[in-house]
Order: C-alpha cells, then sequence, then structure tokens
C-alpha cells in the first residue's frame, strides 16, 4: 500500500513459540519450522513469546532479514523476556515495562519467576500511521481450581492495562498480542478491555477459520498436557491479538484464522500453542473519531471491584506468608542464640569433658544458619509482595473513586 | 485561580527527605518540622522522596490532609520506592515504573539496591490544564572520580527520559522532581535533558533565591559528609525541578528558591539536601506551541553516543563479573565432587579407619555449598546486569540509527 492511500490491510501473527531450551521437545526443528513459514507467508507484524534462548532469536533474525528487515528482542530477567517482535516497517522506538509480581522464585517447578514477565512496547509508521505495538506473557495457569497465582496475573493484567493506557495516546492504532493466559471471560481479561478500551480480533472477525471457538491450547496438538485439557475438551483460548484505534482511524478484522494442532503440511506443530493470524483492515477518518475508553462505567466499575477482591485475596495469603517466614526466621536465630549460649557454657565452664557432640552440633548450627537466611529471604520477598499487592489495590480503589466520582465524563 | 483563567501560578517544592529508619539522624524531629512547614507555607504539589518509612508517610498524610487532600506513596521493593506526591488537587492515575538495574545486592554499605530505584507518575488535571507529575531518585554517587555506578544510573537516565517521553503525549505540561544524582553538566543529565526536552528550572528562573549556584548539597548543611564535598567548596546541586509545556501551553519559571543549610527559623535543616520551591507560571495559548523534543539533534547524537559508551564500559565490567562469579561456582562444585568422591572412598575401601577428620570434613563441604550457591547467585545476577546493559545499548544504537537516518525530523 502507499503513503497517502486511505486504506491498510495488515497481517498479523502471534505465537507462543514454545521455545525453552532443554526443555521444549524438538525446539530446533520447531524453530526452523516457523522461521520457514514466516518467511513463505509474508506477515506484516509478528509477534512472538517464549523465544527463551537468543541464539533462537539470532537465528529467526537471520533467516528473516530479506522479509522482516525490523526486529527487536526486549532483555529482562536472567533468561530474557522471551518476547520478540519482528517488522516489514521500520521500528522507531522501543520500551519495556517489567511486571512487579512474578509468582514465587522457589516455585523452581512453574520457573516463572526466573523469566522476568513483561511487556514490550514498539512504535511503527505504517503508510503515515502511527501503531504502537504491544507484546506480552502472562504468569501461567497452573491450577484453575485453586490457582494461587491468580493476584499475580491480576496485577499484572492491571500494570498491562495501565501501561497501555499511558503510552497509547501518541498512536493511532493500538495492537497487542500475547499470551494472557487468561480465558475470554475471566474477570482479568474483561478488566484488560474495559479499562483499555481492546477489541478482541476473534469477537470481531468478519470470517474465522481455525480451532472451534478459537481456542489455542487444544487436546489435538501432540504437545498438550492432555490431563490439563481434560475440563476442556474443545480445549480452551489464551493467547489474543486485541486491537483499539485512538485518532482518526478506523480499525476492523477481516479474518482470523489459528493452526490446527500439526503445522500446514507437517507431521508436527510449531508449539504447544496455535498460532493466532489477524488481517486487519485499516482506514484513515476525515475527522477524529472518539476515543472511547472501553467498556461502559457501570460495568467497569464491577470488574475493576472484582478484580480487587481478588487482589485483597492474595493480599491476605501473602501477609500470612510474611508472617509464618517472619516468625521461622525468629525461631531459627532463636536456636542459633541457645547454642551460642551452651557452646559459651561449654567452653567457660567444662573444656576438658565435652558435653555435646561436636558433630551434630556444628551440623545443627548449619542447619538452622540455613533455616534462618532461607526465612529470611522469604521474608523480605513476601514482604514486597505484600507492598505490591496493596500499591495496586489503592491504585484501584483511587480508579474506582474516579469512576465513581465522575459517571458522566466517561 | 478560577477554570478557564488563562494563567496559572503553581507552586512546587521538591526534597530529598533522607528519612531511614534507624539511621537519619533526628529524622521524627524533621518529618515533623517538614510537615510543619508544609502545611504553613501552602505549595501546590510537593514531591517527596526517601520517605522510607510508610508511618512518616502516614503522620505526613494525617497532618497534611487540610491543605494537600490528595497524596499518593508509590509502593516497591522491599522497603518501598521512598516516593510520595502530595497535591491540593485530585490525582487522576498514577502509575510506577521500576529500573532495571539499580546497584549491586552484596554492596550492603550502599543500600541502593534494596530500595527499588523508580520513577513515579501522578496524572492531575489544574484549571482544565493536565499535568503529568514525575518522581524520581537514582542511583546515588558515592565516588566521583571512580564511580562503579556510573553505567547504572545512566541506564536508569535512559529508562526515566523513554518512560517520560512514552507517557507524556495526553499531558500539556510535564513536571519532574527528584534527586537525580547528578551534577548539572554530567551526561545522564544531558540525556535526559536533549531527548525529552525538558528545561531546568534553575537555568530558566527569572529570580532566583537561596544556595550559590543553586547547590541542594552544601557543606553548610549539618547533616552532609564534609568530607564528600571537599572537591566542591560550594556544594553541588543534584536535586532538580524540571518542567515542560507539551500542547498549546507556555511554562515559565517565575522564581527559584533552595533552603540554606538550616530550615526558616529552626536550629536544625530539613534534610541533608536542601529542598528546590519553584513558582511556575503556565499561559494557555490561542494554538498550538511546537512539540520541540529536546536538544539540536547534532548535539542529541553526540550526548546519546557518550552515554553509550559509559553504558558499554559497564557492559564490559560486568561480563568480566559475570566470568569470574561463573568460574568460582565452577570451582566450588569440583571440591564438592572432590569430597564426594573421597567420601565414597573412605566408606567404600576403609569404613573401620577414618582417613579425614569428619569436623574439618562436613565444614569443608559446607563452606563449599556456601561458595557455590553465593557464587551461583552472584552469577545470575551479574548475567542479568549484563542482558539489561546490552538492552539498553541496543536501544541507544536503534536511537542513534534514527536520529541519524532522518536529520530534517527533528
Amino acid at each position: 500500500m502507499e503513503d497517502g492511500d486511505p486504506t491498510l490491510r495488515l497481517r498479523i501473527f502471534d505465537l507462543n513459540c514454545w521455545a525453552i531450551r532443554y526443555l521444549s521437545k524438538r525446539r530446533q526443528e520447531r524453530v526452523q519450522l516457523i522461521g520457514d513459514m514466516l518467511r513463505q507467508d509474508g506477515f506484516d507484524l509478528v509477534l512472538l513469546q517464549e523465544v527463551w534462548s537468543e541464539q533462537d532469536y539470532s537465528d529467526l533474525k537471520g533467516k528473516l532479514r530479506g522479509c522482516y528487515p525490523f526486529s527487536h528482542y526486549f532483555h529482562s530477567g536472567v533468561i530474557g523476556s522471551g518476547l520478540c517482535i519482528f517488522s516489514r516497517f521500520p521500528i522507531l522506538d522501543t520500551l519495556l515495562y517489567q511486571y512487579s509480581l512474578n509468582g514465587y522464585p522457589y516455585m523452581l517447578q512453574h520457573g516463572d519467576w526466573f523469566c522476568g514477565k513483561s511487556v514490550g512496547l514498539i512504535v511503527t509508521k505504517i503508510s503515515g500511521i502511527i501503531f504502537n505495538v504491544y507484546v506480552t506473557h502472562l504468569h501461567a495457569e497452573y491450577c484453575r481450581e485453586k490457582d494461587v497465582y491468580l493476584p499475580h496475573r491480576l496485577v499484572q493484567a492491571w500494570e498491562l492495562a495501565q501501561f497501555i493506557r499511558h503510552t497509547l495516546t501518541a498512536a493511532d492504532v493500538v495492537l497487542l498480542g500475547g499470551d494472557l493466559n487468561m480465558h475470554p471471560g475471566d474477570v482479568g481479561i474483561r478488566l484488560l478491555r474495559g479499562w483499555t478500551g481492546l477489541r478482541d480480533a476473534f469477537a470481531e472477525a468478519a470470517r474465522f477459520e481455525g480451532c472451534e471457538d478459537g481456542c489455542t491450547l487444544i487436546p489435538n496438538n501432540c504437545f498438550t498436557a492432555k490431563t490439563e485439557l481434560l475440563p476442556f475438551p474443545q480445549g480452551v483460548r489464551i493467547d489474543y491479538i486485541l486491537y483499539k484505534a485512538i485518532s482518526s482511524v478506523t480499525v476492523k478484522c477481516e479474518e482470523l484464522k489459528t493452526t490446527t494442532g500439526t503445522a500446514p503440511g507437517m507431521d508436527i506443530p510449531f508449539s504447544d500453542h496455535e498460532a493466532v493470524m489477524a488481517t486487519l483492515h485499516i482506514q484513515r477518518q476525515g475527522q477524529a473519531v472518539g476515543d472511547n475508553l472501553g467498556t461502559a462505567e457501570p460495568m467497569l466499575v464491577d470488574v475493576v471491584t472484582e478484580t480487587r477482591t481478588e487482589v485483597v485475596v492474595g493480599l491476605r495469603a501473602a501477609q500470612r506468608q510474611r508472617y509464618s517466614t517472619g516468625r521461622m526466621a525468629v525461631l531459627a536465630l532463636l536456636l542459633l542464640l541457645l547454642q551460642a549460649v551452651a557452646a559459651l557454657g561449654a567452653l567457660a565452664g567444662l573444656v576438658a569433658g565435652q558435653p555435646f557432640p561436636k558433630l551434630s552440633f556444628s551440623l545443627l548450627a548449619f542447619l538452622a544458619i540455613g533455616v534462618l537466611l532461607l526465612a529470611t529471604g522469604l521474608h523480605l520477598f513476601h514482604t514486597m509482595e505484600v507492598k505490591m499487592l496493596q500499591g495496586t489495590e489503592e491504585q484501584m480503589r483511587m480508579a474506582l473513586r474516579a469512576l465513581q466520582e465522575r459517571p458522566s465524563d466517561g
């Protein structure tokens, strides 16, 4: 499309690539397949998550240089954010926002904490229209019935919505792609959509082709954990492309597609997630379109209130853990002091006779030191968690007050 | 001033309060003094840093409720961000951005790492004019000659500038107050001002009253460390109020004041820093004023290049530390393996005869485990540091390319 042409057709690709070194099955093969397909299929913007190995990113970058000359990898955390974007159009600027909460460092089996979950933003200009393109990956849901990570994921959804709201105003169009780890009706999605006014490409699409209900985690994919999907025989939809027009521009979703298990013409899928592919039709308008910031206010009040309730539940749990780890640290310290007193007593009174077996005495001391250090670390961590949950809860209270005080000032 | 009146006079107060529990001298007394003065003196916006104790914040909030009915404390890190804002006008929204680097956890004597340095943003609307008010505190400078924290502070200055640039567009006026820990000519200040277009209230002020050259850390203050100020007999200026008009508004600094050691009418200063107080004159214009994003481009290229060079120096140092901590971890692991082999050999071959003294053997093993854990932790930390420095360096390279490719598109 030429500069100045009032309509623009944009093809966007989004995929959680599941490319974790040493852990993801047939990783290198799949990354190659993804690269080949992206080169053949000519999208305009490619938003990827879980590209944890920078080598994989470099390989993709090398392979895609011809058709996607611009790209950005968002660095964060020990391993990286896993987020990257490939683009046919120049990337003018980037910004990374790290979520303040992201699970627990001691939940090693759920390595989320180490991966520095964040939201990446690139700014690009296509045919004179400025796009803010966000890519993100929220904390995974490991057990839907008893989801201990829900408060953290909701803090992330809130921070994501706030980050988008505060950074979108220079843009004409906002695009968000990523693995949000939330089902379409979940409170976090309703919050995100209500608070930002983003539209769901799946719900808005004129044409759809792919898995039933747009699911992106399906039993039909040979890499998905079948037991987790037992309650959802068709699968779940947790990967999204969302969009919003800000100024004198309209955006419509012409078509949405997902992959359906195996990659087209291959014997394996690209990932354990299905890819989401949207074709957007963007049209410049004569006059500015009203910037409708989201859902009607009474509904927005409900959804913020619901989120706040969940955050408060998380806050109570974090306060309990802060208390119990603090108590553990104090007990370990007391044990150490007791041992020190006993040792001093032994040294002063009966240097010859040894009342304690040296080895078990020193082992006990080391154990106490270990528990003390661990419990102190955990106590500090949960203190931080409490502060962040409190801070978010306060922000939501402020938002609710603002919503309720000015019901007509949408 | 009435809504609709085209001019507005705004009084802003900024102070690093040095209110660290147990560590800061005469803390409670000084916090009380600060509260009394703020209540008497009737500013419009009060930006405070280093209010580390939430109790102090609550006390101030209680005392200032009458004249500053709106306030916000920015939670972050274990202790909090220390940042808070009091306002005569409703706070409509808030956002906190945490810097990705902030010193080293093992530099306990320079506790910066634990304090979660960040930038807080509040949005407020005064007489129909939207203000984005930022408050921040960058990493301290402990030794100007050999400033190992310079790369971290420059990453923070860059992230601060990027955060402001991406969030300012909905505002009519941008205000930034805080302890930037940089002298006026330092590369980080030049970067921040050049990249955002913020103006220095001290340099622009029509009238000035206070310490010579606007210094905010002066030998005349009984709480400052005199040895650190030896090279600067007049003191240094590291606390700033910066501002910028975005849309159809002009901002002028009518007056800038600083405190001068002791608080007016008292025998002690408010803090070890001097307070900065600006009176701004804000006028609505008929038509939009060109949004000049900062310094002329050739100068901007120079300052970004200079910053990038310093970031690369930091990157090299971080890479060296990542390597040496990794080597240390491997050595500790080898020692442990060696011990395990020896112990197994002893168990298998000569169960009766004990070739090693048990106590020193187990102490050595515990030592090796300790070193292994510590070195691994540090290795992970420096890996993260390397990633963040690399990421910033890449962003700066992208910015330079954009600046150089479009020299006329300021």
